[in-house]
């Protein structure tokens, strides 16, 4: 079994969120699934997918600072800088994090660690809602 | 051919590690797939799965101290501190470094390069074992 | 439908490339997919594929500059440098940006944003050609 479906992710201020309710309420055929892959790709290039940790809310914060001062903005070697000084860390960001995550499905339940979580970390400071390529195979 | 095992990786030392021999053991199932994919999720949010070098010993070593300097501990932004200053650090690693790995199969085997071996990469000091998922699928 | 094939990506320079249009010439059967992932796994632990914008190639210069910054030569603490000043910093970038990717593919195309392209970053001074091992499985 085969199914694609266009999830949307309604505009979010810059930083990392969770956003398992927002993928398993608009993929209700994961509970077909007995044994199976969800992948997720998100279809831009100033924003990430990753996982991490789902429960206190000062570990998104730090990844936020963290990257801020690692992939810091107005660098003096940035050439692409038109779109403001968040447009070139976010390209970096998103490579460094990725775009893409897939995630095994075991008895129609995404098989994440309990403390895990999914997270749309979106790096620039005005962005609008995302759009993810969700793909469910699987018997 | 759908199969899904959970595979336990005995606890390690902080650092990086090679677990190929650890991966292949617990999956004789492998040798089945003349053409397929293995997806590996680690369920854990302070320790990774990547891909590096499987022959010298230093390239693990130069690793574990990149990300040091790159992820410091006790960053003066950090506030979720409460495990220790091996903890922020650790869940920053994870997401740079990712949870989860795709491998092809061919002929039986994972079709890695030759200079290619899969890490753990702990990031605790001192971390119990750790449970990977691990989805074949192939023909 | 599984298809699995080897396909190789010329001598690059040192830096990001796009290889989008090497990647579906060597590819034609994607046509033929109209639900489906195409996984790409480069064999190399001193370069990397990764996502990002297709369009300036300012992005990549600065993608360039940005992880020449923060992994850097000659760092104090390398072990690992009989092949050169090149030869470490490549191998920590490999496991940052990563040596693999899973990318939808509907309709007989891969399911890339308006603004993404598929990178090799070559991180060597002098490598030669660059083997990836794509697996396409769709129905």
């Amino acid at each position: 079994m085969w199914l694609q479906h266009q999830i949307s992710i309604q505009a979010k201020t810059r930083g990392f969120h969770l956003i398992d309710n927002d993928i398993t309420q608009q993929l209700p055929q994961l509970q077909n699934i007995d044994s199976g892959l969800l992948h997720l790709f998100l279809q831009h290039t100033s924003a990430s997918l990753t996982i991490n940790e789902n429960a206190d809310p000062t570990v998104r914060a730090d990844l936020e600072q963290h990257f801020n001062t690692f992939v810091p903005e107005n660098a003096p070697y940035y050439q692409h800088d038109y779109e403001g000084p968040d447009d070139m860390p976010a390209h970096i960001k998103s490579s460094i994090l990725g775009c893409q995550l897939t995630i095994p499905i075991s008895n129609g339940q995404l098989a994440l660690g309990i403390w895990q979580g999914i997270y749309l970390c979106e790096h620039r400071n005005h962005a609008g809602s995302r759009r993810i390529i969700a793909t469910i195979h699987g018997e």
